[in-house]
């Protein structure tokens, strides 16, 4: 197995010129924020944060924040995917609004992914665009969502599909803060993390199924290393294509079927990082069946996902024509061109490519992989 | 008198390294505007425009642009201030999912400043942004709101708070669309040109002192030059300070005031350029209080105003206690910070800018200055 290269013994470092910034992995940084150089400097913070996670660290943040700040505000969502929307978001401009919060306030998103979503797109809209601080309590923020600068609230008709580029000034990933995440949370992260093996690194994939069974006892040592390796593989895709005009999008592997199992399920039902669990093994398979990777490849991946505690099989969106109700949904997915949807697919292990396939074949696979 | 100095016979250009864009200024420009090059390619166009002016040129652009893209869809706003807000903006997010538009779909702003923000910011956050091309129909769009980047909505609590810098990819200014602009609207439009000339060019103001008449009958050589001289100041100030760091916070000379009469007699009640109209008066007020400009310079910005149809005095917002409503309004200003009003005021005729001033003084101003 090759050495995991890390760019800094500390943080990992996004490079995107002037919007630039680091990754701090660590145990118990939340307490020690307010000492930190990174954090920036402003009239006032934010801390936008959720019903589930406010008892748990809310005042931990706030007290650091209190002795940087001159005033520190929190506004409280409800938690989960299916607020992801308009009415949530104004949950936070009122904030900002009734405190009289002016371009020199900082935002702070503490919670899972639903939180620094609409914490970051708040960030990017209120008064044009004020800073923000990612401190992500969720393994799968942690490893995906609260790095990239990718910004949204979901629509009906479909995920993400309103939001902003914006980098935060600074992520902060406290591993302590995993602690009290409920297992089906830990499952769903791993699926972000098992998806950078596939895509990039087929050492790490290797890794991970060694050490796998740590990874859900919580061992921090494994932990960090697991969160790690997945920011520095983010950071060298992103650093190359900030707006996902083609690199990128090999981010989004297991994305595509995942998006509509999530959407065609309503939103809440299944959690992100299972959809992608599943939506991986459907990606794999149409690889698979385009002759990209041969059956070894589809079934070591199965075994990873299931280990992980993830769903293997789709969700039945629809009983009179499941196939034709994904491909429905995925019609609307961003990285479709004139309802031709694009695919990320295996291109060999280790190796991520974005294309389209016949609908027939698309088909095949989503009925081979539904429950 | 100096000669005015051209950046191109044509086009003004904003330069903004690789979001640098074109303003094309002449008459019947709708007509020709699909064997441009300067329009971009495309999957889809969808129009964006308001229940006024889809009947008058709605058809003109929508031919136009079929002989481009293979689909043309238009959404049709209601029109006035007071729907710039999310259910509005979300009229247009319902009709590109409906239509099932991807991320080369091409926006078009087809109206006044507010369907030119509205677009705007939904060209911003539509899959996280998508191109746009401004094709303002009033006078106060083709010389201000279209121009710069600047997009947003307004919430209950202030005005154009929600939004993003997000820069159109051309902006068109078919002169032959204010033809048919109330008369209202024409003075609207008048008071963000006779800005130009306090913060940045008194020979501009002394050319509209000459042809104000000219202006207000609609006289197109007259128009042509007024909409391409405040073109290129814009474009020399935002070419300098895109994100309003700085410098561009001149080109809110008016604003702060008018923004407060806006807010406070309910959007609508006020044409935006009426409260800027009004506005100028009492900053220049404000300036000469504060000992930066002579009573002759604020007389002479009075003439102009009144002349071009605009209301020489501020609205009452509450009769028990006005100037606190105004301070209380203003401090919710975007460029206010922790709580400290910035005003944009004359430092010399032809020269602004952007500093606090007491309370008591200001307070005076507006007793002085309102009906």
């Amino acid at each position: 197995m090759k050495p995991f290269v890390f760019f800094n013994a500390e943080n990992v470092r996004i490079q995107l010129d002037d919007r630039s910034y680091d990754i701090q992995i660590g145990q118990n940084l939340l307490q020690g924020l307010s000492g930190d150089g990174a954090v920036p400097a402003g009239t006032a913070a934010l801390v936008v944060t959720n019903e589930t996670v406010q008892p748990l660290y809310g005042s931990r943040l706030v007290v650091a924040l209190k002795q940087r700040y001159p005033v520190v505000h929190t506004v409280t969502l409800p938690d989960g995917e299916e607020h992801k929307n308009w009415q949530t978001l104004n949950l936070i401009f009122d904030a900002l609004l009734q405190h009289g919060c002016d371009r020199k306030t900082v935002l702070f998103a503490l919670g899972g992914g639903v939180v620094g979503d609409m914490a970051g797109f708040a960030a990017a809209s209120y008064m044009r665009g004020v800073p923000f601080v990612q401190v992500p309590t969720t393994l799968l923020a942690q490893v995906d969502s609260s790095v990239g600068g990718k910004t949204a609230i979901n629509h009906p008709l479909g995920k993400n599909m309103i939001g902003a580029f914006y980098q935060p000034q600074l992520v902060v990933c406290d591993l302590a803060t995993l602690d009290t995440l409920p297992v089906r949370e830990l499952s769903a992260g791993l699926a972000e993390i098992i998806k950078y093996g596939p895509i990039a690194d087929m050492d790490f994939m290797g890794w991970l199924e060694e050490h796998m069974d740590s990874l859900l006892a919580r061992d921090r040592t494994a932990l960090a290393h697991a969160v790690r390796r997945s920011c520095e593989i983010k950071a060298w895709v992103v650093g190359q294509d900030e707006r996902e005009a083609g690199l990128r999008a090999i981010l989004n592997f297991g994305h595509t079927f995942g998006h509509a199992i999530e959407a065609g399920m309503g939103y809440g039902a299944w959690l992100h990082g299972e959809g992608v669990g599943a939506g991986m093994v459907m990606a794999a398979e149409l690889s698979h069946r385009l002759g990209l990777v041969d059956d070894a490849f589809v079934a070591r991946l199965k075994v990873l996902v299931q280990r992980a505690g993830l769903p293997l099989r789709g969700a039945v969106l629809d009983a009179a024509d499941n196939a034709g109700r994904y491909l429905e949904l995925m019609r609307v997915d961003k990285k479709a061109e004139a309802g031709e949807i694009r695919f990320v697919l295996i291109d060999g292990p280790g190796r991520a490519c974005v294309r389209a396939a016949p609908d027939a074949l698309v088909r095949e696979v989503i009925d081979a992989c539904c429950a």
